[in-house]
Parts: C-alpha cells; sequence; structure tokens
C-alpha cells in the first residue's frame, strides 16, 4: 500500500475546484484538434504513459562556485530524498523512476527497495561520481578518474563503477551512466590521445562487467570542470566511446552541453541513426551548464528535440528505447516545484511532438516547401497542449494543477520542520 | 481608390471557407481567456492596431556570399517591390509600412507616393548603403564609409545619408537608419578610437540635418563584413552614438547583431530605461545574423522582446515609442510568403505578451517567486493566439490564412511571367 | 627590514647558475633590437615600473561547483595569505600590490598593515562580497543584494560596502571593486529596469560615502552565478552605471566575463576614448569565466589589450591610471606557482605591446594597409621578450626563473608542515 | 626551365641588403636554442621540407553578402591565377602546390600541366563545387546537391564530382575534397537522417570511382550558407561518413568551421587517434568563417594545432600524412601578400612545434605537472623563429623579407596594367 507523502484528499478537493475549467479546456481544445484530424484521447493517452526520471540529487538545492543558498527543509539522505521523489511523482504521476547517485545515495538495497516501493517509486540509472573525492577515498580525483595518468587511481574509479553496477544490480537498475570531469586546464597539461586510450581502457574494464540486460551511457560535456579539455567533450568522441566499447555502450546527452548555438537536435537525429542514443538529461541553458528548468529559456528547442524523438517512434527504428531523465540544479526555487514543473514541461513538449502532422511534413520535406515544413512543426509547437498534460495527471490521480496543490499541501513547511537548518556553503553541488 | 494585388473576392471566398472553424476557435479562447479575466476583444483590437514595416529588400530573394539562388518574378526595381509589398499588406494588414534602401530605390519622390497610395501603403524609415559601392560612385568604400580615415570618402557618405534624408522628407519618411559595415578584419587594421572620433564626427554632421520631427538610428551589429572589429560592434557603444549625437538619436535593435548568448530582452530594457529605444530589425538567428524568419528559430526569444515592449508601455514610460521593421534574407522561401508569416509571427508574440498578468508578475518579482514569475511568462506564452492574429487580419480585410490566399491567388506565378528571369549569381545581397 | 619568506642567498645562487646565459641573450636581443632602432634599456626599466596586484583569494586553490581539491600548504587566513604573497613578490618584483576581500579577509588594519611593511608589500583595491552569505549574516543574498527587491538587504549590502570603504581607508587602499552575481535564473524572475534602478540607488549610496581620492569600480559579467540575467552584465551597463554615479566611479574589465566571441580590446579602446577605463582583472579563458593563468590560453588577446594601453600611454591620454590586477582560480596548480606565471605573462604582453613601431602602424592605418599594421603588431608579439623580463627581476632582486627558484626554495613543503590539511569539499571557491 | 614571374636578380639584391642582419640574427638564435638542447639546422632543414598548398581561388579578391570590392589586377581564369600562384611559392619556396576549383578552373589538363611546369607547381587536392549554380546547369542545388530531395539532382552533383576526379587524374592530383553547403534554414525544412542517407549515398558513388591511389576528404562545418542546420555539421558526422565509406575516405579540418570556444587541436588529436585525419584548411577567424589570415588573430591556437601534428610525427603515427591547404578570403588585402604572410604563419607554428621539448612535456604530463606543461609549450611559442623561416627561404631561393621583395617588385602593377579592372560586385565570392 503506498504511504502517500500528499493526502490523496488534498489533491481530490484541489482537482474539484479546476474541474469544471480544465473539462471545458480540454473539450475545446478535443473539438478544435478534431478539426485538425487529431484525436485528443490518443494523445492524452500517450502522454498519460511518458515518464521521466527524476535524480535524487535534484531535490536538493544546487549551488554554483561562488554559494549555495539551502532552503528549508533540505533532505539529509536519500531517504529524505526518496520521500520528495514520490512528492513529485504523486502530483504529476509522470515522474515514477529515480536515479541514484553514488556515493551520496549508498543504502542497504533492502531499505531503498523497500522505501521506493513504499512510495510507488522505482530506481532509474544509477550514477557514478568520480569528479570529487570521497571522504576517506585513498586516491585523490584531482587530476583524473578514468583517465587519470596513474594506474591505481583509474583502477580505483573502475572499481567504484562497478560498486555503482552492483548497488544497481540489487535494486533493479538496468543502467549506468557515467560522466567523468576528467581533462585539462592548461593547454598541454595532457595528452589527448594517452588519456582517451587510458579512457577507452577503463571503460572497457567497467562494460566487461555490465549486466547483459544492462546498458552504458557515455556522457559527453564541452567543459567544466575542465576548461580547456575534457575528455569526452562532445557527442564525436562519445560516439567512438559507444562504438568502440561495443552494443550495450550508448551516448546520453545533456541538453547543456555543448557549444554555443549547436544544433543538438540533430545530433539526437545522427545518433539515432547509427543506433547510438542512450538517453537524455533534460535540462535548459543561456550560457554554459546552466542546469536551469527545462523548457525555461528555450522551450521550442525541447520541442524540436522530441520531434527527433516522436518521428523516430513514428518511423519504427528499431530498438529505439532512450532513457529520459531530468539533470537540473535548483539554487533559486524551491526543487521540488522545478522538477513538477519541468516534468510538466518535457511532457509539453512530447505532446506538442505529438501533434506534428508527419505525413504532411514528409510531402513539404520532400517539396523543398520550407515554410510550410517550418510551419508545420511551428503549429503543432503553438498548440496550447496544458489541459491534456492536466488530464493526463487527473486520470492517474495527479493534481491538475500540481504546483498549486503542491503549495496547499504546506509539504515544503512540514519537511522544514522536521529536517534541521541546513548550513550555507561556499558553493558546490551536493 | 485601392489598386488591389490580390482580388478582395478571393479573400472573401477563402475566409468563407475559413470562417467557421475560426469562429469557433475565437469563441473558444474567448471562453478560456475570460476564465483567466481577460478580455479577448481588448487583444484583437490592439492586435489590429499593430503594425511592422517591411523592407523593400526583403521581397527579392536574399543569398549568402556562396550563392544567390533567384526565385521566379523577382522584383526589377522599387515599383515592383512596392507591388510585393502591397500583396503582403493586403492578406495580412499589419504592414501598410515600407521601408526603402538607397540608392536602389532611388526613384521619383512623387512616383513614389503616387504608387504607395494606390497600394494603401505608406514610407517608414530610410536606409542609407554605405557598405557596397554604388556604380559609379567616386570613392570606394572597401576600407570604411562614415570612418574611414579620407576625409572625401567620409564626406561623400555622408552626402549620401543626407541625399537618403531628402528622399525620404519627400515622400513622408520620419527616420534615418545607419547601419554601416565600418570595420577591420586584422587586429591593428584600424585604430579604434581614431575610428569612431571620425564616426562620430560624420554622425554629427548628418545629425545636423535632420528635420526636427524625424529620428536617428545607429544600428550596432558585432560582425559581419568585417571579421576582426565593427565600428558600431555593440549597445554600448551604439549607445555613446546616441547620447553623444542628442534627443534625436536613438538605437536600433537587430535581433540577429549580437554575441553568442547574449541576453537581447535585458538590452532593450536598458535602452527604454535610459530613453535610447528607437527600434527593432526583427528576424532570427542559431549562429550570426542569418536573417531568418521572426520567430522561427527561437519563438520564446522573441516574445521576451515584446514583454519588455508591452511592460514599457504597461508602465507608462515617457515618450516610448520604438519603431517594428522586419529584417529578413529570403534565400530558400518565397519572400512573401516569408514576410507574410513573419509579420504574424511578430503580431504573435505581442499579442503573447499582452497575455501576461503584470501585476501578479509583479507580485512574484517582488517575493523571490522565481518559479511563479517564470510560468506567468510561460502560461501567456503558450496559449495559442492564433484565433485572435486570424480574427484581427479577417476584420480589417486580410485573410484567415494569408499565406493558403496567397497560394491561392497564383500571384506567383502571374509575376513570374510578367517579370524576366534572374540570373543566379555568385552571391550576395540585392 | 624585510621578512624574506625566500633566502635571499638561495635566489642570489639561483640567479648566479643563470647568470652566463641570462646575459648572452639579453645581449643578443638587445644587439637585434638595436637593428629595429629600439632601445632596450628603455624596455627593461618600464617592464620594471609595472606592477599587477595579486589577489588574497588567489594564493588559496579555487574550485568548481564540482569540487574543490585544495593542495598542501592552503592558507588559513589573511596573515597566511600576506606570507605567500611576499613570496610571489620577492621572486618577480612584479606584485607589491595585495588586494584584499571582505569579509574572508577582515582583520585588525593595524596588524595587517604591520604584515604588509614587513613582506614589502600594501594593499590594492578593495573587495567587497555580496555574492555568498557570511555567517550570522542577517539577511540572505539569495535573491540578490545591492538590486534586492528588500530594502533592508540592500541597506545591509550597502552597510557591508561601507566597511570595505573603511578598513581600505585604514590601511592605505585607495579603491573599491563591486562586482555582485545579482541576476536571475528564469525569464520573469526579475524586473531589469526596477532592479538596475535598485543597484543604481545602492551604488549612489556607496559612492557617496567614497573618499575623495578613491575610486569605485563597477564590475561586469555576463552570466554566473546567475544563469538568465545579471544585472550588470556588460560594459554598456557598467559604463551607464560608472556615467550615473561620476567622476569617481569607472569600470572595470575582467578578461573572462564576455560573451563568446566579444572583441575585448575594443572594449578597452572605447572605455579610454569616454574616461571610464577604471582597471583589470587579468586571467585567460577558453569557455565562459574560466579564471585560467594569463596568457595561458589566448597570449595574442592578451597582447592587444596591452597593445591599447601602450597606445594610450603614447598618445598622452589624460588621467588614464588603470588598476591592474590578476583574478584567477587555480584549481590544479599551486597557487604561488600560477600567479608567479601570471605576472610574468602580464608583463610579457607590456613587453610586446612596448615594441610595437606606433609610428608606422598610425602610418598602416592611414593609408588601410592591413596587412602590414597586422604585421607590425604581430612583429612586436612574437619577439622574444623572456630575457628582458628576466633582467628586469634579476635588476630588482627577484629570480631570473622564479618557477625554479620557488621550487628549489621548498617553501611549499615547508608551509605544508607547518598549516593544517585543508578538507577537500564539495566545491565553491574560498 | 622555370619562367619567373618575379626576377631572381631583384630576389638576391633584395636579401643581399637584409643578409648580415639575418646572419646575425640567426647565429644568435641557434646559440640560444642550442643552450638549450636544440639544433637549429635540423629545424631549419624541416621547415625548408614544409608545403602548404595554396587555393586557386585565393588569388581573387574575396567578399561577403554584401559586398565584393575588388583590388587591381585580379586575375581572368586559372591561367592568371596560376601566374600569382607562381609569385608566391617564388617567394616563399614554400606554396608549389595549387589546389583547383571545378567548374571554374576548368581547362585542358595538358595546359594546366604545361603552365604548372613552367612555374614549378604542382596541382594538390581537387575542389568541387556544388554550393552555387554553374552557368548552364540542369538543375539548381538551391534546395541541396548531394543530399537534394531530388535523385536526378543528386546524380548531377555527383556526376560533376566524377568529373572532378577526372580532370584531377589527368593533372597528377591525388585526392578531392568534397564540401557541400547542403543543409536547412528552417527547423524541420530537411529531414535530417533522411538527407544524411542520400548523402552518404552520392558520396559512396564517388567513392566507388576513386583511384586506388587517392583519398576522399569530406569537410565539416557548422553553418554557412545553411543557417539552421547543416548536414555535415561537425567532425562527429564527418567521422561517420568517412568510415562509412571506407580506407580512403578522411577529414578535413577547416580551422573556421566549428563552434565558438571549440577546442580544435583536441579533434586534430582524435581524428588522428582514429586513423581519419585527412587534411586542412588553414586560416584564423574571430567570429564565425570568417576566413581570415592564418594565425592574424589567434597565433596560439594554430600552433597547438601543430604541436599535435608534430606530436603525432614524433610518436611515429602509421599512415599519419595530413593534406595541408591555405582556405582563406581576402577581402580588404593583396591575395598575393595574404598568401605568402600566411604560409609564413603556417611555416612559424610548425617550427615552433619542432622546438617543443617532448621528452621534458611527456613527463611533466605524466606528473600532472600542469604548469610546467603549459610552460614547456608556451616557451617553443614564444620562440621568435622569424630567422629560421627567413634562412629556408634564403637557401631556397626565395626572399629573406617575401613581402618587402613582392611589393619592390612591382608585380601587383604590372599585372594592374595587363588585365582588366573587374566589376565591384553585389558580394559574393569568385
Amino acid at each position: 500500500m503506498t504511504d502517500h507523502r500528499i493526502a490523496p484528499d488534498l489533491v481530490a478537493a484541489h482537482n474539484q475546484s479546476r474541474a469544471a475549467s480544465q473539462a471545458a479546456d480540454y473539450q475545446a481544445l478535443g473539438e478544435h484538434l478534431s478539426r485538425r484530424g487529431i484525436d485528443i484521447e490518443t494523445v492524452t493517452r500517450k502522454v498519460s504513459a511518458f515518464h521521466v526520471a527524476v535524480p535524487s540529487w535534484g531535490v536538493g538545492t544546487g549551488g554554483t562556485r561562488f554559494a549555495r543558498f539551502p532552503g528549508i527543509g533540505e533532505p539529509r539522505g536519500i531517504f529524505d530524498k526518496l520521500a520528495d521523489c514520490a512528492v513529485i511523482n504523486e502530483l504529476t504521476r509522470a515522474t515514477p523512476g529515480v536515479s541514484l547517485h553514488i556515493p551520496w545515495d549508498k543504502a542497504d538495497p533492502a531499505e531503498l527497495l523497500a522505501a521506493a516501493e513504499a512510495y510507488g517509486l522505482h530506481f532509474d540509472a544509477m550514477n557514478s561520481n568520480t569528479f570529487s573525492d570521497a571522504e576517506g577515498q585513498a586516491l585523490s580525483y584531482k587530476f583524473g578518474s578514468l583517465s587519470h595518468a596513474d594506474a591505481g587511481t583509474r583502477a580505483q574509479a573502475v572499481e567504484h563503477n562497478l560498486d555503482c553496477i552492483e548497488i544497481g544490480h540489487a535494486i533493479g537498475s538496468k543502467a549506468l551512466t557515467v560522466w567523468v570531469g576528467d581533462g585539462s586546464n592548461f593547454p598541454g597539461q595532457s595528452h589527448f590521445t594517452r588519456s582517451f586510450e587510458r579512457y577507452l581502457a577503463s571503460m572497457g574494464d567497467i562494460y566487461a562487467a555490465l549486466p547483459d540486460d544492462w546498458r552504458l551511457f557515455s556522457e559527453h560535456k564541452m567543459y567544466e570542470p575542465a576548461f580547456y579539455s575534457t575528455v569526452v567533450q562532445d557527442w564525436g568522441t562519445s560516439y567512438l566511446i559507444a562504438s568502440t566499447l561495443g552494443p550495450k555502450a550508448q551516448c546520453l546527452v545533456d541538453l547543456g552541453h555543448h557549444a554555443p548555438n549547436v544544433n543538438i537536435e540533430m545530433i539526437v537525429a545522427r545518433l539515432t541513426q547509427f543506433g547510438k542514443l542512450g538517453g537524455f538529461h533534460f535540462n535548459d541553458s543561456k550560457y554554459g551548464d546552466d542546469d536551469l528548468d527545462a523548457g525555461s529559456v528555450d522551450p521550442y528547442r525541447l520541442f524540436l528535440v522530441f520531434n527527433e524523438l516522436v518521428d523516430a517512434e513514428h518511423h519504427g527504428i528499431k530498438d529505439f528505447d532512450p532513457a529520459h531523465m531530468i539533470d537540473q540544479s535548483h539554487n533559486v526555487t524551491d526543487p521540488i516545484e522545478s522538477l513538477i514543473s519541468s516534468a510538466n514541461e518535457i511532457r509539453r513538449a512530447y505532446a506538442q511532438a505529438l501533434l506534428v502532422d508527419r505525413e504532411a511534413l514528409d510531402g513539404y520535406q520532400d517539396d523543398n516547401d520550407a515554410l510550410m515544413a517550418s510551419d508545420t512543426l511551428k503549429r503543432a509547437f503553438r498548440t496550447d497542449v496544458e489541459t491534456i498534460l492536466a488530464e493526463a495527471r487527473r486520470r492517474d490521480g495527479g493534481a491538475i494543477d500540481p504546483i498549486g496543490a503542491y503549495r496547499a499541501s504546506g509539504y515544503r513547511k512540514r519537511i522544514g520542520a522536521e529536517r534541521p537548518a541546513a548550513r550555507a556553503g561556499g558553493g558546490g553541488i551536493v
């Protein structure tokens, strides 16, 4: 039996007060879409079935190198985090999966499974961490981990990843995401080829230990924490990794990890075409790896990514099964609210992409009718699908207005009383 | 009596076939907005009153340095261009103003006025050209114009601008937009300060000749055609120009003229606050000064710009009257279609910005409620206002679906028969 | 009498072993420069007189939001920092000024002065900090400081800046540098104009308290820690601040605080021309505000900045007196070594800029001889002036090879024994 | 017997007047390098053996989409171009190879060979052109070429490339460089995957026709002339092409074709490691594909690229034989001067890279001594190798000061008299 963090009665009452307005909006959109030849129910069902994982670390307040300003009720450990994740899923019904970060979330697997089950959650991809030194760690990652010049340090980093697989195996995860900060801050500091050879060898050791039904995601990033070169700097290198390692290795695309102006949806298409699209870390950004809330800065870009995904589904690409996960840093909002909102935005982009008239689009593309092709995407994008998202939530037991319901629930205040205040820090992520 | 380029009957018949669907959409949105406390009629009236000027050069097919691929029916001169501009306005009722580019559009003022009147058009800001050499020009602009090291070349460029004012004066224009490509391709080629002093002196001469009721717009651009430095490289320099020259000088913001990642809406706010926002060249871009169709790549950015404009209106900023103009290069579309579509996109952003609940937003801003502040903008943006735009067009005599009506009219084919085929060229703009 | 941190005997012995090679190099370069009409001694004297301040926080190991990996012998407080700064100056003779950061460096002014005097140091610009919350601070800067929506928070931030002035006044500083992270992470979160009005009012209060012989530097930055908008986002806004406040207010340029591809040397020229160039934070960067060692990634850019400074001196610009300071984050090097090296790189760029044949350059610029103008700068840049820098150090009592001498001295090991090990942290700056 | 375009006597006299100074510089540097354990003669010999090809189109004045400002004596066709290329090689002795662009350079192979032989030149890689429409071409490339939706257009583009191979075969070329502008200006205009499949099929047809001893270079570019997506947008896609096609297919890196801030030298390392580095188009850039003179904006970046090349040689990478070619647009200089200067800059970077102490560097890299690793590169870079370059030219019969000799020769004036003035155009390349 589910351990509700938000009282179902509260959600029901909240929905009741919005029911008439929601019904009117839903009916009006249904009629409008019907005039466009689209069945709203098909869209709503697909949205309802679409889930995106939340990262355990996302429910804590993030920070920059300059400062971190914690909020009240910061989670004290993985079980507080799971409780907060449960709130998000109860209100959105979009986020039953939680992605753990080791070592921070290390705990007894049985207890993890029990807590998740009680909350109606499960565990998504595992994330290893070799970009900072854990307490008591023998060798430092200051100068790298999987690509470190020192064999002992590399072995330690490999061992940590094997640990992550073992924990994940015990709790039902099916993937390991590897992101390393390895790189250099000065021209000359690292030898590009020797570093990458070492990285590939380390990843080979990890790959060898991967269960048969697991996937290994390599995640590229242009820069930060390394500011001159990064070992896995772009999708080209990530593709080399995945194709060197083997079929269980795929590429993970974090939307904020690219050079300025890069066409990300095209990378998605290329990796899809070559069978190497593993999944996503969703977020938004304006400058660098800003880790802002998904869809908050450039919602059309998010739509264009989903346009590729829906197109791949539409064309029945074989073995196409990208993982969806949010990866954001919530520095100025209540993290629970940001994750609720981001899950909605991701579903919004998906719903909009479902509205694209793909037969018409194919025709415009073949005819080089650029204007109508563009308009076909824009038309889908500008359709206000909020009522579809709300309907999917409502039907699945979530809230028509999840932020409103969350605020009405007093959850944050409640955990603020339960959990001791966190210290403001000099920066960083947790 | 208006010389219709598209038969009113055709538009009427076209609208008739879409009337029921439009009425249903409009009523549904009206009810939805009413539930949000917004009167749709107020919005529709404001949209109807909103106009954006089209550039005479925009109706010709544009190109890059690599190639220009003309379409059929390319305009042979300013009178063909005016005819094409008339089509855009007849269908959108959003673009009665046309902005001329001298020397290309030079013609007898009386004939220009007569043609414009016949089409129901008028003349917007004048644009001088000193970024290329006109046939028979005495001195070359290869190394600059208003900032050229040679006094004679500067004088020639000033004289050309005075010409533009004179022509504009005769045809009812009230502003001169000055954009120069002056700059350098090598570190050391130009002395930054001496060049800028010369530029300021030249602009001072132009300013001195400006009629009292005119404005002088300085337009900044980061790079291209100069690839190391540009004399008016950003809004900071543009502000220095406008404040040095005097109250009739203001800054013009072309959305594609900034460094990657720059927050353009913030520049709009700063110039507004300091009384120097002269106007806009609307377009969209992904990489550089791509001159793509407005709203085609990042529609939320366009909305955020209009959010600033509506906010300034809302707060009753004194003497706030920015000029709105499209400036795009239509390389792969029928230019008339792109201008129709872009005028709609610009109105769309305006309509969405009108839907922002500004009292609520002010409150969220004062309370540092970042999430709800963001959502307040997003909520306005995601409202599908297409039916409002269509209604404004319909009521003003335009087309519910202007692209559809344009294609149905056969206009392009007709002028293709009238006008001789243009030669494919090695590149460039015309 | 100076309290030497590095034994003068060690430096002397070290220099002795390099004396012959240095003499040979110096003589050869002198003869080469003489053939180019340049007197090496004039250059060496100017280099010797050129100083750049080091930041107190620069001697500690920096970090990113992901991690900080401390080295051995991390300074425990301002007095340890001053000791480390003394090492840098003893070996380079280029860095007698130290710039303090309050509250971290707060201490009894008399003790600060005594320590500085003992080390042959003095205090450069003061730096306030309102981008993180100090222990025990009443109101948080989570949502801004000088521009905060709340008057009490703004007052607290102003008060902190007045404190900085007071401390600085007591220890002989003559300037206050204000950099704030104020901004927003979401479109809509902040009202651009109201925020900036509040910022200007707060800065007005600080300006009013400034001693007559002080300067107030406003430092712009495109982004980070705020990732959608920043109140002082670029030099245009910084100029508006400085010109609104008055003649004692000027703009400070940090080389890493700009949008991609921006021509920084041109900003330097504009601020110089309009009397608002206050000074620099030197560093280098490839992606964002990477805070890498000066000249390590793009040494020609550093040269081009100095080319502007030497040009301004050459043309006798009135009241031209920019402050020079290093501002870097040393994440993977011994901070003392990075500061030694960076001071040398900055002097190198200055020395190279002194070699530019300015009369020839003026002529090429007036003749639009882009190739020879470029070559004139490149010729100066490619001259290997290392022997000039070494000679200036040697004559002033520093080391011919300061990194070599530092390593030979065993200083790091010594302080490693004296100072307790710092804890590896979750990220951030200190 | 060589047909000299610049009288050997003139070069000899010119050198004579600089001989003493050159000898003194060369001796001084030799002694300095000797103290660093480097034999100057070894470096000079390697520089002498290093050649870079010039592009036939580079000797004409380039332009932008806004304008092209021709100089005097513009080449009228391929034979004028070869004459100008001869000048460059006679003075630099660095550029015996000329790279042709079809259709512009189409001519009788026997005549081409005869002319080249007379000038002491040979033919480097062939370049096809499907980014603009040639006169009389049946089908337009407005919407693409090798990836066009229409099979006929693709066949025409393939056929053109086969032509290029045939011509190249007749004149001794051994490579075909394929760069296409194919892409889109609007989201939705092209289907990424279908376009790329068509591109791969077309390239497969070309590859099949390649002689056994030829290589096929695919050249990526982020954007321009397409402004939303480009089929071969980055090295990742270029790698997919080369690995799909086979061993004779490799990737060509144009230094100006990347996103802002991208680490290009790392791409060079990755392609080298995976056996797919085909060669380079050298130039420099600050903003986009600016096509500025090599080394004029960021000379250290050019050095870092050569550092990778010399490192690969040093480590004896198998089958490592990248092609070197200049690809620039000379808009404001005499193209001959820019090519002379660029050839020198490229050799300069090579010479500096030869000075890197690779054993020491390896050690610093293995020890994570970032500062000394950086300094090892910087030390090589800051060595003034001009005298080595001059010596290599002098010994091979070129000019100590090739720009000076060129100007003294009066060549430009002479061809200005011979060749009719070109018309200033509306923009573009030729």
